[in-house]
């Protein structure tokens, strides 16, 4: 049983209350607490030792990562962040410089987004560093922007260049905010999530929560230089524009729009952030899954993201 | 290093905003985020396979005592609890059914205090299961109650019965939100927290935000029957009114009110809550730490509680 599954499983059946708006499936969950013009977003994300940094990772990015990860998942929503906490499981020979350099990284980026960090709590993981940091962010009320309103017709865009995330990127990645809520503020966005555990992993989650399928053209795929240098390195490497597809850890943006409104996007986009890259990659139809459309045709792509347990 | 210090160091200088209400150092943070009648509480809280349970505890249990902890903390502020999201670190060869009767217990006691389950995270944690449980709650705005309100002369409470909890009060404990509350709504409470690393820890916690002492009276201290056997079975076990005070994950409430209201805040418990015993343990007095009175004197109380990493 994957990850995925198992959280399938698991969400069935949670107790749920009148404040929920949204609850598990999203990249945050969505909460109506009372106040006027806003909902909240509630979000928890975690890194391990071992599997999302090493101990020869340095301290100020272990930090700084597991921060941007949740604010990464608040660009998802288009959201705001507002404060959140921390809880480090820590071996018991830890070094105090270590984790007061853990959190250098971690409030470094937390100012530069005016996130507050509240507290959090300490404790001990015997046998690795084990970071989760919890947050709570905000969007207007009535701008809910799931996975789930995307439409046959739509344009699919994704920002950046995707892939080889593992040679650095994943340790220095910039959350999408200001471009998230700028997408959200001047276009009608169907659907948005970030780019987590690879395109095509993430792409089917909107897919499956859209009931529809995408037709992605090969040529569009925004591959980064970091996955093309990985496969030329040998044959058992896989090709950069499948690494582009199913590499995790690249924290872009994927979203879908209107077709009428892709170019008068990508227009605005180039004037408002001329140093992202933003690709229309393709576009959903009926149907499901993902089909890969280059010079000899179109066929399924099968390939998959990141998934713990697999 | 213990865990406070750690956190007294960790928690200088960490970023704010002007949502933050209360940050780092109460049992919940509190926030306001725009709600006309309420502030937000955010808290989180996590148990360790080996530390907080073993793998023979019931995992109904495990799961339990996880949201417990929390639900525990948004009492200590007299707060009610809204939603959580919950994150596990899992090893690789983990049994899905046992996952799943982790939240079992966890959804039946959500349910009884009607917390929405609004998602989380499952991740890998190769030698132990970790569980982090991320909370937000509400008090009505106005009435943030603190760990620093204490004042000399208050009457010192505590709710039922303290020590051994080890036996198997820490998986079964019930947060005491309702009662809580009630004081809150009832009484001018001057200072409140939860009792999870024992009462004399915590106190200490009180009394130095407050910066004031307190005089505890020996016989006073409400001594649970699991304290009092275990301390019976050998002469390396530390005395019962020891426990009492010293040991961990009590999980009752202490407070202080100003003397004039000890007397009709007894009455009026035994009315309202007659199956809880409620008990005036002392006095807050000038100075600093804890003073213990016995049929002796008076002497000060250098016990502490538990920490981790200590």
């Amino acid at each position: 049983m994957n990850e995925f599954e198992l959280i399938r499983k698991l969400t069935r059946n949670l107790p749920t209350n009148k404040s929920v708006v949204n609850g598990p499936g999203d990249d945050c969950a969505v909460l109506d607490i009372g106040a006027a013009g806003s909902l909240a977003l509630f979000k928890t994300d975690s890194v391990v030792e071992g599997i999302h940094f090493t101990r020869e990772t340095p301290p100020e990015k272990i930090g700084r990562k597991a921060l941007a990860r949740c604010l990464s998942d608040v660009a998802a929503m288009a959201g705001t962040p507002t404060a959140a906490l921390i809880t480090i499981g820590l071996p018991k020979n830890f070094s105090v410089e270590f984790v007061q350099k853990i959190y250098d990284g971690l409030n470094a980026l937390a100012r530069e987004h005016d996130v507050a960090i509240v507290g959090g709590e300490t404790t001990v993981n015997p046998e690795r560093i084990f970071i989760s940091v919890a947050l709570i962010g905000s969007i207007p009320r009535g701008s809910v922007l799931s996975r789930s309103g995307a439409k046959v017709g739509d344009a699919i865009f994704a920002t950046g260049e995707l892939g080889g995330s593992i040679t650095g990127k994943h340790l220095d990645f910039e959350p999408r905010l200001a471009e998230a809520r700028w997408l959200a503020e001047n276009f009608s966005i169907h659907s948005l999530m970030d780019i987590s555990d690879g395109l095509a992993g993430d792409l089917r989650h909107i897919l499956t929560a859209s009931k529809v399928g995408a037709e992605l053209l090969k040529i569009a795929i925004p591959i980064s230089r970091e996955a093309k240098e990985i496969a030329k390195r040998g044959d058992a490497a896989k090709p950069a524009f499948v690494a582009a597809l199913t590499d995790g850890e690249d924290f872009e943006l994927l979203f879908t729009v209107a077709s009428k409104d892709a170019v008068p996007l990508l227009d605005a986009w180039k004037q408002k952030f001329p140093d992202l890259r933003l690709s229309c990659i393709g576009k959903i139809i009926a149907g499901e899954g993902i089909t890969l459309r280059d010079e000899a045709g179109a066929r399924p792509f099968t390939g998959h993201g990141y998934a713990h347990f697999s």
